[in-house]
């Protein structure tokens, strides 16, 4: 199997989004002046100019995961996989995320529904960190047939301190922070490997799910259900990252600008990389242990490695690239506050291009 | 007919949304610290401490307007609606809108329906003055049926100078504003009457459609259709609010102390204005005209006049209450920018509610 046969047209997605893109104009508003865009490769988050500081913006909803979470009547996590899309892209260019903004549509609102989405968001402002500053309840009976949640994050950074890729160079150390699971990408395919063996999201696992690197999010007592594991929240990272950039910008052993790069590891897998520089490569020769879900995924949907990778995190959520001369500070500061933090490669220059430790697992585009 | 017979339980939208936000905790975020919460009566933006300034988010969604515009396939004007509900409401707290981002979910995404999101979405932004800083399209075939359109806009003002209606006071003098048409509330009642009456969206409007407070947005050549004027994109008020507030803190005739509130007239009709003030009440002793639209579907579908005050604009799509020593000169300064402004009412200290002109029309909740 494999993610475009599960009902996924990436190619579709791309030109409709670039046929979006390619109508629009240049901004209004003036360098200098507040809101003025930044231009930034990668476009985890859309920069603005605001005085002294930088502003960005990235939106993004849950996707298909919302349809497992609905049918099993389990929306405790929803909220935080909505969070971790946003404030984990913001990370990316070097922002802290301040706030939030949720937008929900269903085809008829249900208050118990409403109720367990506010209890998520809750745990995701927390753990973000962020303030939760309004939200929209839309019913759309013609437009949706279930809940869709999706979500607008804020962040901020000083003028000058954008990460931007500019920086990045052969020898830089990749570091790799564990996921949490599958994360919020990738469900379609998911789905229908799940569907394809016939398995009940409310039954125990077909495999041991416990993993050092993360831990899962029970609903109830008793063995791990499959439900429990494909729908374990999506890990915000702004607890370590946020706190590593400021300790960077004091003083912690390292720089703020040994950080060359940041990458959210979201749908197209390990490809997001590439969207960091034009030129430059990637070697993931230590690659994260692979959670045991994609593993049992894989098996059970016969779907070869590269598209695994191309596909969902496999057990990397985030990628840091550090100057080569710092790297084994940032990594001890990291390593002290997740567990599971490794060295898992170095950028390299020669092409642009993505290799990993397995044979076949390459990419040269996004 | 009336709203909710048209499918829209405003009830239990409200209990839901209650009971997401009952779920809530406080924010994480202190004052004094970038993305702590500033409280502010009636909700229209969400407000955060950034630094001497305050930042505004407002989010929401196009709604069932876009099912009318799915089905003749017109987009040019969905963009700007998504836009105007955003900005719109980020004006009533006095803030400068400066970013917006677009949330598209579609069942298949289509290059040529995205390109006509893009036109719509570049021209809300040049009338808005705003830079698009993101979006997210995201295909949903198992949630969404057709075409869901929704954002978030960013705004700022300077800290100490938000509009937070505490400075109401009987005597103020109500500003109108003209809408351009039905705005974007209110469709399902729309949708429920044109399907009564048996119209056609494409077929010339069965009245006359032209009004000297608005202009229609024409697709094509010959008489106005239905559908021309029911999807007329809604008014975006960046331009003459944010020159007006710009001005009071400049060099005009008026100060900025004299805008004591800024009311969008989205769902809820006039009751809207409820929201500024937790005591005060509001007399529409001189409404603007009402659209010819308004009339049409009031008497085709036979809804009583409170209901039409409740669920539309009417006419009006924002109020804006002034000291009454210096709402001449403010008068004087937007007619000179917008045709049809004009003086509608004022302040009152005899309850909490809305009178209108029309007997019959008063609400005393939201």
């Amino acid at each position: 199997m494999d993610y475009a046969s599960a009902g996924v047209d990436i190619d579709l997605e791309g030109s409709a989004v670039a046929s979006l893109i390619g109508a629009l104009s240049s901004s209004v508003r003036r360098p200098g002046t507040p809101g003025a865009p930044v231009d930034l490769p990668g476009g985890f988050g859309g920069l603005i100019e605001f005085g002294d500081n930088l502003l960005a913006l990235a939106t993004d909803g849950v996707g298909s995961k919302l349809q497992i979470a609905t049918s099993l009547k389990q929306w405790s996590g929803v909220g935080i996989d909505c969070m971790a899309m946003n404030v984990n892209d913001l990370l990316c260019v070097g922002a802290e995320p301040i706030a939030f903004v949720d937008y929900v549509a269903v085809p008829k609102p249900d208050p118990a529904v409403h109720a367990a989405l506010g209890a998520s968001l809750a745990e995701a402002c927390r753990q973000a960190r962020v303030t939760l500053a309004g939200g929209e309840t839309a019913s759309l009976p013609g437009i949706v047939t279930e809940l869709d949640l999706s979500g607008t994050a804020l962040g901020w950074l000083p003028k000058g301190e954008a990460i931007t890729g500019e920086h990045l160079a052969e020898g830089d150390v990749l570091i790799g922070l564990p996921s949490s699971g599958i994360h919020s990408n990738g469900y379609s395919l998911v789905r229908r490997i799940v569907e394809h063996t016939g398995s009940d999201y409310t039954q125990p696992a077909p495999f041991d799910a416990t993993h050092p690197n993360r831990e899962l999010v029970r609903w109830k007592d008793g063995k791990t259900t499959l439900g429990e594991v494909v729908l374990n929240p999506t890990r915000i990272y702004c607890d370590p990252v946020v706190d590593l950039l400021q300790a960077a910008r004091g003083d912690a052993p390292f720089t703020i600008t040994s950080i060359h790069g940041i990458c959210h590891i979201t749908g197209g897998g390990l490809s997001n990389l590439l969207r960091l520089h034009p030129s430059l490569g990637w070697d993931i020769h230590s690659p994260l242990p692979v959670l045991p879900e994609f593993t049992w995924l894989q098996h059970a949907g016969g779907v070869e490695d590269r598209e695994m990778y191309r596909t969902f995190n496999m057990g990397m959520g985030m990628v840091l690239a550090v100057a080569a001369n710092e790297a084994k500070d940032v990594l001890a500061w990291l390593q002290e506050r997740m567990t599971g933090v490794a060295i898992v490669g170095h950028v390299t220059d020669d092409g642009h291009r993505v290799k990993h430790a397995l044979e076949g697992v390459e990419f040269t585009h996004y």
